[in-house]
């Protein structure tokens, strides 16, 4: 059976869940609690030496980290329905965005970075927030140009089906809005997200549909 | 001809001239002086709204962004020499090794980032040097214990041969040792590294090596 160890909330691990499902893979869930930072603990370290999730552990026994990584096998081993364009040109604009949300935006704002902010700099709330917002900004303008300019934008981040890009931008603007971010200025990303939102697939992976969500 | 918008001391960009050049393909170079800020002036938002190096013009007129997006799509259009294995658990080994250098480590590390932390929060020269270590130490330590536990360890990071892996190891090793960072409790992220560079691709890549190098 497949496993997937992850948190609720964890941006990373809501990539993975939608994934999955738009995979429509089976998958028993072990919630690791990163508020109580048991991905810290040894139990977890040893199934991650980085102390992160989410880890996938699949039914042939493999142990796979890092999201972006664990789609592109998921992509690879269950090539339909596809995540990625056939074009070698569509995919790198796909996997483009994708590490625009994953590579720029979320380490930035993840819980261990807000965490170092407030106990080693001693950052008050408001400029925690500013921060958080900073760069959902930069990230968000940039994807919103990038999205808008290219006619490769469809109903979803690239045609009319659903990628990874569109994997990696749905949790990213759920933690934009728990974090309250004014999100008007992206009209084309709030009405990509929407189209997700329509989906069975999007649905369950959301953080408030999982077993662990407080 | 395919042209590379870099900047010497960038790692996103130094991956993709070590990508480039283990597959032995021409490119002209086209410097965005990040200390002088170009990367943000309209004319190069023009070519990328992130205002962020790299951007790789192919020979057919695609404009790529994002170092790891870009390398998948050398990988896929140039396929010899192979910087994944053919195995998809190997394959999602190498990008998660990749994934921990590009998501967990230099995205908190990047000039934009350190120029925030002392212009927007005061933070100190002490304190960003911390900063800086802190997030190279929790990624190197985590490398090293994957590096070091599994078989899939060779000369290089999977196997005899360098793999996107090793294409962004380099760089943050580079740039860990810029901002002297101890890095004897890595004798195998070490090891590799000094395999690596003992190739003519990654010689040719290093930022002293480059035009633009100050």
């Amino acid at each position: 059976m497949t496993t997937l160890y992850g948190y609720f909330r964890s941006s990373a691990a809501y990539r993975v869940r939608i994934a999955l499902n738009l995979k429509g893979l089976a998958y028993d869930q072990a919630p690791v609690n990163l508020v109580k930072a048991e991905q810290r603990g040894d139990d977890f370290r040893a199934r991650n030496p980085q102390g992160l999730v989410p880890v996938l552990e699949t039914d042939d026994g493999e142990r796979l980290t890092q999201s972006l990584a664990i789609c592109e096998y998921l992509e690879e081993r269950y090539p339909a329905p596809a995540l990625l364009p056939v074009d070698p040109a569509g995919r790198a604009r796909v996997r483009g965005l994708a590490q625009l949300v994953a590579s720029e935006i979320h380490p930035l704002n993840n819980l261990r970075v807000l965490k170092y902010l407030v106990h080693e700099l001693g950052v008050d709330d408001t400029a925690k927030l500013a921060w958080y917002r900073h760069w959902i900004h930069e990230g968000f303008a940039a994807m919103e140009a990038m999205l808008t300019q290219d006619a490769g934008t469809g109903e979803f981040c690239h045609g009319d089906a659903p990628t990874l890009a569109d994997v990696c931008l749905v949790p990213q603007v759920f933690n934009a809005e728990r974090f309250e971010c004014d999100l008007s200025a992206y009209p084309t990303i709030r009405r990509l997200v929407a189209s997700c939102r329509a989906l069975p697939a999007f649905q369950q992976a959301a953080p408030e549909a999982q077993p662990d969500a407080g």
